[in-house]
């Protein structure tokens, strides 16, 4: 069908600029020099209008309209049909919000992201608050385009959770709160406690990042299409054959780095793999960003936090090391890096209280958007969220609502993906306990390559075929379940914690 | 003038896609994985084919006649003037480029590039020549475009060194040649000779990256607008606030990274200081590439391989590396940084032979593009030449033909502005003496302020208000005068060498 090819074109020159624009935003984040701020504003700026106007371009529209219309269109396999409407969703929900908007948006985030940066170093809220408001307006605004009967929180959620809503996401976090709490009270108040100090050692950051290549090569991320960078925040960006993590190093703490590696690759994966065969088009792109977030979060906790993981890795860990992890033995080690304790940061959290940082500001966003609290009072509701769901006192802002960064960059409504990846990645591991029954064996003697390419066949090289929703019954034959996360953490921990 | 303002918002534009895609070559060079050749020549080849749209517009054309033809033009200021007038120069020579050829071209040089990085490497011409032959066949074509009616050399010479032509050329470079022939004469037979062990000596990288780090600030280079990377080739690309150098580092000679810094903060200067006030206008871009060369080579040569430097630099070199320099003193360690010596390497050449190593890249890129000779002749040619000008035998052609980069990204015509590199900052430097007549006292105190005020007074800040030949008459009442060069050369090697 010509009218496909010619809009088939039009999506790839609209995904060339978007891996572009990743590269501009690495780029920011790594290695621009610091007052090249608002030159990199007017890049961004340019880039998100580029791809605003081929996008919503009304020329495809027109196409869509004329493929819809022709005979043949029933002749097209589901492929095609999937990748049509994925450019129909993507053109309506783009060709809604105007223009200056996309402009005004892409020049505030890395504004709203410096100030932010500056503000939690100097542990000031004020410095942020201003260019947070501006960002939260224009967030306002372009939700209202979207969908104006919509409450804000729901009209935003389409771009990272497709079929996905704030209802749905309060029953399924109602009852991962409800899953959660006893097994967080069971371990607290557990007597068998880990030794930390079996983790917390002073380990030279040159072996570290030794240690950063190797376990990234070990889950089967491809080096020769990705590399390792050092960022305050981790982040993954990138696409097919230049995916890009990035992790940060701490002299006395290996096993942050050491985590957001795994959880990066994880990422990079899952990129890396999508199928080369639909490279360009819509349909080539990743489900989801909570299905991101399940391949990241198998990687990291699934199989890096695991027992089998580690009867393997910790000899070659200590090898590695030298002196530092010598003396350690697999169940004490095993129980210090699956430590459960509420605490005040998302990205250091464990586990099991993980789902609860999602959980308050899942409710603090839609609060904030839909204009029920003020970017006045967000510090204080902030810290009382964390008392009362989390029982730790924040002490000042850069360890509050400070903490993380992406608001400052515009994105609302993506923290619940993160929670929903937990979700999904527990019902993809029952399924490969089903599908792999010795996957733990392979896990003992450091062979993942099993697990990977069941990921690789599931989850990436379906690319975008399937929204979440119907992924996960297409894998697991049943529909979203938390039952399947709170299983996982019970077994896991129940052993761990010894309750 | 409205239509100027409209035509000032398009112009920002493309400027501002130009530096994206200045950010993509940087990373194309520095951080690419080494599998994302093919992805990045698509992102090249897209920004290549934005930058066409938006300068070959035929609004621009509208718009360009529109202001020349109201009554008003005439009350334009010199500086608006000059501008419509680089806005048209630049508009009619890109809009007779048909956009394939645009798009063609961009996605071919960095696949040349990747090619010709691998011949160099396994030390095999042919790896490169097909990819060259490309090359060459888009460039013809667009010299074509350009211009039928001139040699391919002329036609593509606009580019880089507004102008100037190729009989312009081979008058200069005949004047040249002659003036150099027996300074090199002398050099080479002159009984006193470098001790080169005083710089060949083992210094650890890292205290050679403190050195670039201090130089660079030394030269005012600004590191918070910039930032030092390594590559096998060194360059400087970027714009205004984000203006980025690199430098290879060879642990047995510390001089190479240290000229690399100096070249290219010097080029890093002209962009950082070209004028605020015409950032994102034609007229706020540098003059041509030999005047930026100019730069260059005045901070790299005329101070950085000065007396006068090192009797401030030395003992602060000494007390950065420890023992390594430790017993050296000054006559002959100046003596061993200038050594004049034919050799195969272009950018290790020294100051008196360098223009030697471009005439021949002149004479061969010229022939080449107007079909006198074919890339299967290149090597023997190439060798050929350097035995005669040089008196050097090419032993393989990563020595010879594959050297230099600049035929593989396209960059023909580009080699000569070199050449005039040498030629313009000899003229400046004469004036900065009339000027400054304490500047060599200045720079015995490391006090190199001055001279930099004096370079972005007179040709930074003026950024692109006059073309090449216009500028040096500007700040020396003179016309294009190889003889300044020569007259320096003869000074300073004179006393170097006594004879």
């Amino acid at each position: 069908m010509e009218e496909y090819k010619v809009l088939l074109k039009k999506i790839k020159e609209y995904i060339v600029l978007d891996q572009i624009e990743n590269i501009l935003n690495w780029d920011f984040e790594t290695h621009m020099p610091p007052k090249g701020v608002k030159q990199r504003a007017e890049e961004l700026a340019m880039i998100a209008a580029l791809k605003h106007d081929k996008i919503a371009d009304p020329e495809i529209g027109e196409l869509l309209k004329r493929i819809k219309n022709d005979p043949n269109y029933s002749s097209l396999n589901d492929l095609e049909k999937r990748d049509i409407y994925l450019i129909e969703r993507k053109y309506k929900m783009e060709s809604k919000i105007p223009k200056e908007l996309v402009e005004e948006l892409a020049k505030q985030k890395p504004i709203a992201i410096d100030a932010w940066k500056r503000a939690k170093k100097e542990v000031n809220y004020l410095l942020f608050k201003p260019e947070l408001d501006k960002i939260v307006e224009l967030t306002k605004k372009k939700a209202h385009h979207l969908d104006s009967d919509k409450e804000p929180f729901d009209a935003l959620v389409e771009e990272y959770e497709p079929g996905l809503s704030s209802a749905q996401y309060t029953t399924l976090f109602n009852e991962l709160k409800k899953g959660l709490i006893p097994i967080i009270q069971k371990c607290v108040s557990s007597p068998k406690q880990p030794d930390l100090s079996l983790i917390k050692r002073k380990c030279p950051i040159e072996i570290q990042k030794q240690v950063s290549q190797d376990i990234s090569k070990l889950v089967h991320y491809d080096l020769d299409r990705g590399r390792i960078d050092e960022t305050e925040h981790p982040f993954t960006t990138g696409y097919y054959d230049d995916v890009r993590i990035t992790t940060h190093y701490y002299e006395e703490d290996f096993s942050d780095s050491f985590y957001s590696v795994l959880h990066e690759a994880g990422h990079g994966l899952y990129e890396q793999n999508l199928s080369q065969e639909y490279k360009y088009q819509l349909v080539g792109e990743s489900s989801s960003y909570g299905v991101h977030e399940s391949q990241s979060r198998l990687i990291e906790n699934l199989i890096g936090r695991s027992r089998e993981f580690w009867e393997f890795y910790l000899p070659k860990l200590k090898k590695m090391t030298g002196d530092v992890f010598s003396d350690i033995e697999l169940d004490p080690f095993i129980h210090a890096i699956n430590l459960v304790k509420p605490s005040k940061i998302r990205i250091a959290a464990d586990e099991v209280t993980y789902s609860l940082h999602i959980i308050i500001r899942f409710e603090i966003e839609r609060d904030l958007l839909s204009g029920k609290i003020t970017t006045e009072q967000l510090p204080e509701i902030w810290n009382s969220k964390y008392k009362e769901y989390l029982g730790v006192n924040i002490e000042n802002d850069s360890e509050g609502v400070l903490q993380d960064t992406h608001w400052a960059g515009g994105s609302f409504s993506y923290f619940p993906s993160y929670a929903m990846g937990n979700i999904y990645n527990a019902q993809m591991l029952a399924k490969i306990a089903e599908d792999i029954p010795d996957y733990r064996e392979f896990m003992k003697k450091g062979q993942l390559k099993p697990i990977i390419d069941w990921l690789i066949e599931k989850i990436h090289t379906p690319s975008n075929l399937y929204d979440p929703i119907e992924l996960i019954r297409k894998i697991t034959g049943e529909e979203i379940n938390p039952k399947y996360f709170i299983d996982y953490l019970e077994e896991k921990y129940s052993k761990i914690y010894g309750f």
